[in-house]
């Protein structure tokens, strides 16, 4: 029998790669339990990467998620882990130390045992301050070795890297390979030199399936030494996402390692209970093309996590590339032509960039600029025209030490610009920020709440913060997901009539209690218009007008408190018992007067004739 | 640097195992030049398993797209392959002596080099034969052991059965991991043994993707003495499909094999032209599903080549279970569940049934058992209730002798129908058939082809060689083909009158001369009718008739050769200038006069009232 390996499930990921965004904390709560009785997971990763900025974007609070997510494990004693980004926190760009600082006690309190710190350019400088502020904050730092294919990247870069991260305390070493294209043999020569130096060292590995060698390379690292494998399950294994526990269990263990039983009945009900997460509303985020392994990434390296995102760009790009073609007599590109051509791109661009590991937010950099370029070249123009300001600063050494060496090419574009390189530690550039947030939070009279997480969640992701304490994140939210319903039944069918009908299912009307003309407000500055598709009333609530024939104006109240669904615009005329909107009722009810937040505030009653004037929300 | 890898390119395979039919004759003229190029593989699979009969489906005839497949191949120096299944031959029940015989002549004289002979079973009295005729007619035999995994099929039991093969004369031996259940270390253990005792032979190893050990199995099996994977390419490698040429080849470079490099520009337009090929008509009956991965496939060892088929069983009894369960008020269940469910029952059944490997024909056979057991079950019924005489077959011994014990619940049951077992040499049930065949060949008059390969044609696959040479396999497929892509556009969201613009593209209308009513036949029989979706007509042959007010009828001709994609019903009333029928124009014009087979043909002229009488079509 050879070593015991353990498995970690990547909750967290499996999303991430797959879709837009993350379950809700009422989800995570159903699935946590059945995670824990499938028996076979050391650890599970629940949050960190996006999930806390994507709670905030569907208007939902990321602290009472994460608490809600690990309890149930840590009472297991299952490990909980998170993602975090070394200099950039949770987020695309650098984090100010002291908000870095407060991110792990935050999380510590939270409930999440691990913090997995990466650096996107692998520059030691931007990981070992997180590692010293995660060991001050009891927690478990792993640091990551951001595994990608270059002449540069081999196996002495890494372990030298790996030996500088030790030595700043790091218990663990993560080999995040985000884009699948390590080389089995390669990751398994890497996890030898790390062992035979440090065998104490925990090493886990995370691989991507999207380009195919992920299973190979899971067997390879372990044959060499690793302690720690991220995996997945159904119904997000696989395609761009991870391998799946069964398939990987199996292997190890005809191979002679010891590994854990799954119970795969739990196994069943988690990926039925999953599903009904996919069918609820994730699944309307999530590009099905995730769900494919291809071998084209492994020429451009672009990691399985960002193909979501990607396809959105391209398909942005594309009407813009074929009206140009069009309009020049020349053949239109197909989606999968364009996606090629971008790959090629990709692959010549990044050699030339200094080979940045292949990961957010560098990954975003590379295709971006490469996007640019074949979008730029396909109208008959040159290359490098349209880098973007973060990119520069990627170029110029602001973000760390790239890898590789830049083109000369770009080098005399930056100096072109009058642009300077800098080889400083980049986070001197941030200044602390905490003392402006709690200023922020005082005025506003919001909470810190418990551990300071509301301080933290502010402080790391202010604009999305105040966006869902202003409730318009989840208005916005709500609208996005009412157009992604009827666009998805639309693909696939659906007559008009269908659509109104489903998205109708579990709604309620409103009904007109006149014949006449239908006012919602009248704006003296701008257009007059309906509510948001997504809007909140609460029962008793002031909802509509209806101006009579004969000008006399009737106040309609909501009858009961739901979101909008389907409303009729401004100035139409509706007969009395027809339907002016259709609203989703709230699991709670809150009546008018104790709402705190009025939506829509009416100063003027309504009079014959006289105006009804909006004002502006309240703050 | 360690030994050379060589690939074979399963363009064959890829196909079957994504959908129903295979690239015609054109295609695979057009794509052949363009796998030379790319300059990798030494091998390609060009034929076999159900390439031919699939070819006669679609009312092709498969030699002459063999002959056209191979003979580019051939002259590049590329070694080509074909499937074929032992004692089945290229069908899915046993095939006489002689018809074997011929086959590997008629094989050899088409330009394939190398036959993969396989037993479902592994019983080597049902290889052995095939060795012999093989080595006779001068192809290559790779002997075959179909993989599988159960407490039987151990490396001592494989190793044996390659002992006994290559004894027989087989220079090669082929791991057919049908399923790609082999576990990786088992694969390479069991290709050292084999190696270790026959280092002159030729191994090639061959696994598909769909339970995702397939990369890691690759790795193993050339570490331990491999000397040909076989691979795929885009658009249709991956999912339930076999590894892309890309992976590997980079996998085996980093892990110090010597290995071709790919002409990636040759790739990429292989890949356009594979794509150009699904989007003609192949993608029609193409299951998206299988370009999943899916790990709930390592539990019932299912092979990624039946995933179509299996799909399209389950569809069929879904509706019925779910009639079903809502008539006794249960909940219905989702396709998905109901596969999860069929993957569960198929465990059950596999052991119970004495583990035959999952491969063609016996994967359906205990795909069918299980299918039948769940459906019975969900009704409340019992087990083992719907075992149809093929499967009997297989648990008597009429196929050979299963790997391990039949339950004796299996064993009470065939004795309880009075059933007898057997252990005699399965061939011996079926006598010499040629001369029967040529009896037929001759009184049809049909010429016996190039190296008898007509011959061959019909003895293999005589009920659909019959329907390929009266033309009813064609018309058949046409209408096919018209209906795939009508319930693909309504799936898509096209109205009606959208599908109808589109079905309409490339086509041309019989404009009617005349006012009145439409008869296509009058048959005194039976329900006279309007010809099928897809039946041909000439230039200058009836068409229908018109019969107006007065009961003058009116002969309309075809105005030029084409198949009908649209037509109205008998019976309908027509304007002068309305449209009777759409045709799709063919290539070549072919005058009625010169017509050999007529589809229909008249034998009274219209006059007013006088009949019309169908006569039977010339056999």
């Amino acid at each position: 029998m050879k070593k015991e390996i353990k498995f970690s499930l990547l909750y967290r990921d499996m999303w991430q790669s797959s879709g837009k965004y993350q379950p809700r904390k009422d989800q995570l709560e159903r699935i946590a339990p059945v995670i824990v009785e499938m028996g076979c997971f050391a650890r599970v990763e629940t949050n960190g990467g996006a999930f806390e900025q994507v709670n905030l974007l569907y208007g939902e609070n990321p602290n009472k998620a994460v608490r809600a997510f690990t309890k149930p494990l840590n009472e297991a004693g299952i490990q909980t882990h998170m993602l975090d980004r070394g200099l950039n926190g949770l987020r695309m760009y650098p984090v100010p130390a002291d908000v870095r600082r407060l991110m792990y006690k935050v999380k510590k309190a939270q409930g999440v045992d691990i913090t997995r710190i990466f650096d996107g350019l692998n520059d030691a400088r931007n990981i070992i301050p997180s590692i010293k502020y995660a060991l001050e904050a009891g927690m478990i730092p792993q640091a990551t070795l951001c595994i990608t294919f270059s002449p540069v990247h081999t196996v002495e870069y890494y372990s030298n890297l790996a030996d500088e991260l030790i030595a700043a305390g790091a218990p663990e070493i993560c080999l995040k390979d985000m884009a699948g294209i390590g080389r089995p043999h390669f990751l398994g020569q890497l996890v030898k030199s790390i062992k035979t130096k440090h065998p104490e060292v925990i090493i886990e590995y995370h691989g991507h399936s999207g380009p195919g060698f992920s299973v190979a390379s899971m067997l390879e690292v372990c044959e060499n030494g690793a302690d720690i494998i991220d995996v997945a399950m159904e119904p997000i294994s696989w395609g761009k996402v991870h391998p799946d526990v069964i398939t990987i269990q199996q292997m190890l263990k005809d191979a002679g390692f010891k590994v854990p039983e799954i119970n795969m009945d739990a196994y069943m009900r988690a990926r039925t209970l999953t599903q009904e997460f996919i069918d609820d509303f994730l699944g309307y985020f999530m590009d099905p093309s995730n769900k494919e392994t291809s071998s084209l990434l492994v020429g451009c390296g672009l990691p399985g996590g960002m193909m979501g995102s990607m396809m959105a760009d391209l398909k942005g790009v594309h009407a813009g590339i074929n009206m140009f073609l069009r309009g020049n007599g020349q053949p239109e590109m197909t989606i999968d032509q364009l996606l090629v051509r971008l790959f090629q791109e990709v692959e010549y661009v990044w050699p030339r960039l200094g080979y940045p590991p292949l990961v957010t937010p560098f990954s975003q950099y590379v295709k971006n600029v490469a996007l640019m370029n074949v979008y730029n070249m396909v109208r008959g123009e040159g290359r490098w025209q349209a880098i973007d300001q973060n990119t520069w600063g990627m170029i110029l050494g602001k973000s760390g030490r790239l890898p590789g060496k830049l083109d000369p090419e770009i080098i005399a574009l930056a100096r072109e610009k009058g642009m300077e390189f800098s080889d400083e530690d980049p986070q001197q550039f941030y200044p602390d920020a905490l003392a402006d947030y709690r200023k922020e939070m005082d005025e506003n009279g919001w909470e810190y709440g418990e551990d300071d997480e509301e301080l933290f969640e502010l402080a790391m992701h202010d604009r999305q913060y105040r966006d869902y304490k202003s409730g318009i994140a989840k208005e916005r939210f709500m609208a996005e997901l009412e157009k992604a319903k009827t666009d998805q039944m639309a693909q696939q069918g659906f007559s008009d009539e269908d659509i109104k009908k489903a998205k109708r299912a579990g709604c309620d009307p409103i009904i007109a209690p006149a014949t006449g003309r239908i006012y919602w407000e009248i704006d003296p500055e701008e257009k007059s218009i309906a509510p948001a598709i997504g809007a909140e009333f609460h029962t008793g609530q002031p909802f509509c007008y209806i101006e009579n024939q004969f000008g006399f104006i009737e106040k309609v109240f909501c009858t009961f408190t739901g979101r909008i669904t389907e409303v009729v615009a401004q100035g139409t005329v509706v007969r009395k018992g027809d339907e002016i909107a259709y609203l989703r009722p709230a699991e709670k009810e809150i009546k008018w007067k104790d709402a705190k937040e009025p939506i829509v505030r009416v100063e003027t009653l309504p009079e014959p004739r006289k105006r009804i004037v909006k004002t502006a929300k309240k703050k």
